[in-house]
């Protein structure tokens, strides 16, 4: 299983037999600390001991581990009112254990350095005019910054690649099977970018894992965004087509290869245009940034941000035909809402891409035709939010990713890439 | 969580600190044994140690346990080819935890008493009329049915109440919100249910769990039906409306309160029809049973099974309008497949209700519309089946969320409710 946590499915065999049984439940405590580490950064003893139940001197134990293992540290003390000494402070350390996190989407090409802990140790982003991209060429382009990043990542153990790619990608084969606006298909990006990361200093042992961008934006959202605590959210990214990610009881909703939560291709409207996935009327033909400019007017030369300010300033010195093609969209956008919400139940829709700056014009028609379609006790528990990660979603998203074995197994992590 | 396995989130707390941590890894081989004798049936000791990968002796220690708590019998011996003495047969006793199933649904009230193990070893089933019925009445009979069956439970540890529900069900607070052709609007069923049991003898602290119909039989058939070993399904079932449940890797998909999977209530028209949910153009308005009947000039006053048949015999007795319906029905219905095959990439969709008899006639006009929307990638890995459980769906599902608190607390099931 590519991404996320374990295998979610009731356990019919265990796995205890194959170690000693006391080895497990310690590193399944270790594990838990880790997550803590991981997601809510410098915790005091007193507070590890109160979050996981676990006694202090259990705690003592585990944290002399993750510092041998050179995934803590321990430099402050807490001072909590009352009796009691001081607490220390427990942090992660980012470079205990790193994941290379890949954005591969139609305007930019990016890569990061992300420690344990989340911290982000090193950026490079290529914005580039949207068009489609040679395979070949954008896999020079992502080895050519990890190779230059090589300082930031060098020597550490690495838990991972992470790539949050649009596109259908499956995560049994490592392939990209669709992406229409890269201009791919077919492509066996795992095995291709395996060779060419070994290339810069990468082990090829290092495993790599792909994902759609917006099940990635969900995940990034989930884990350190505007869903932190909500087990239960729908990230709309409006790029070029409409990318839908969703988290269901705190795991990504996947599928049986990882092509779930294609929403921008439900259909909504029978008579409408033809989608690039060949059907007619796919939530994006209505919805997305092709549907808003065409009904705007905006000359085809025109795309991304620089095209939506156009249609936004239009709208502002009132032109009418801006202002239709806002109201329409947003009527779109709110029925296909109403149709996530009815399906997934979530407490938060949290919007990316372009409609983060989208939300406010298009609101009062999001929120009208949302209203005609929602279940009422769906409709009554969910916010509709803008992304609090904004650009930085889709790696982030890619290194909670790649550090996913890290969880599984933290040990030999640490201990197998610092001897690579 | 009321409905399918543990919490799935990632552990941010480990409970493991709360007892001896020695204990919890036996009770965790208990519950996995537990499993696989609840799906698997009789399974012999030599067929466990391999699944488990636990050594004989913890095998043998687990099984003498299970046989103390009266979950597990050990009859005949497994003759292997090869060396080796015959490996003895360990059975689930269905009477060592018991589940009350109930469903509550338009056509029907019904009642099952199932053991451990999945065996049904009473049940009553009321068919009737198709009307709203108010929630005391439908109490009532449920009541009076499972006092009907006291022999086949009383005495028996009780794991749990399931019930499955025409409506939307809130698992958090146990009422029904919505069940709009059932009449039923914020009704507190668990409360209710309780009461009116334990006038007939089930003791109030056995736990009531409610959930939507559809949600339940999709439990049915990835546990015991057409998706044993399959983690990823979506089940539809053709009712007044369209009930939809979808297992996502291998857990129920139930949204934040438990509303989540309502497809029938997806946009597919926009100049469609109006819902009884208030919206215009839901897919159960154009694919559902209505749609069918309404298009084929069926009178109202005949429903379900039996306007089914009328239409059927129309066309094909070559009766143009009753086969235009048909067609017209299908291809919403395969539509809609689409929509859903794209949003959760499931390895199977299974056909439920009215849709089990209608699939043969429909088939052509589904596929074709199917594979206008389904992406090429999902759809090539989708079998569309028809339910293997049928009308016994919704006990068997009610039955697996009953005994849920069996997996997480084998222990206090058995003992707490012995002494009750």
């Amino acid at each position: 299983m590519a991404l996320g946590q374990q295998s979610i499915s009731p356990p019919r065999t265990s796995t205890f037999g194959a170690t000693h049984a006391g080895h497990n439940v310690r590193q399944h405590n270790l594990v838990s600390l880790l997550r803590i580490l991981h997601l809510d950064g410098p915790t005091s003893r007193a507070r590890l001991t109160q979050l996981t139940g676990l006694n202090r001197s259990t705690i003592g134990g585990l944290v002399s581990e993750l510092r041998e293992l050179g995934l803590a540290v321990e430099n402050g003390r807490e001072v909590t009112p009352g009796p009691g000494r001081p607490s220390p402070i427990v942090e992660p350390r980012p470079e205990g254990a790193i994941a290379l996190a890949v954005e591969l989407t139609v305007d930019c090409l990016a890569t990061a350095v992300i420690g344990f802990g989340g911290q982000i140790l090193a950026e490079r982003r290529l914005v580039r005019p949207r068009r489609s991209v040679a395979p070949e060429e954008a896999i020079e382009e992502v080895a050519r910054q990890i190779g230059a990043m090589r300082r930031s990542w060098e020597g550490a153990p690495l838990a991972g690649v992470g790539v949050a790619v649009a596109g259908l990608t499956n995560r049994l084969t490592g392939t990209v099977d669709f992406g229409p606006n890269l201009g791919w298909r077919d492509v066996p990006l795992s095995e291709l970018l395996s060779e060419a990361l070994s290339d810069v200093g990468v082990p090829e042992q290092v495993g790599i894992h792909l994902a759609n961008e917006a099940d990635l934006g969900a995940l990034a959202e989930a884990r350190r965004g505007a869903g932190r605590d909500v087990d239960d959210l729908v990230y709309v990214s409006g790029e070029v087509g409409i990318g839908v990610g969703v988290m269901a009881g705190g795991q990504p909703l996947l599928g049986a290869a990882g092509y779930a939560a294609e929403a921008g291709h439900m259909l909504v409207n029978p008579d409408g245009e033809q989608c690039c996935c060949g059907a007619y009327g796919c939530w994006e033909t209505e919805a997305g940034e092709r549907a808003l400019l065409r009904r705007a007017g905006i000359e085809p030369s025109l795309v991304g941000g620089e095209a939506i300010a156009a249609v936004l300033a239009r709208a502002a010195d009132g032109d009418p035909v801006a202002t239709a093609a806002i109201e329409a969209t947003g009527r779109w956008l709110g029925l296909g809402f109403g149709n996530l919400v009815n399906l997934f139940n979530p407490r938060l829709v949290v919007l990316g891409g372009l409609y983060h700056r989208l939300f406010e014009p298009l609101q009062p028609f999001i929120c009208a035709a949302f209203s005609e379609r929602a279940l009422r006790v769906s409709a009554d528990m969910v916010e509709l939010v803008v992304s609090e990660l904004g650009d930085e979603a889709l790696l982030i998203g890619a290194a909670e990713l790649a550090l996913t074995r890290l969880f599984e197994d933290p040990v030999g992590v640490v201990r197998c890439t610092v001897t690579a």
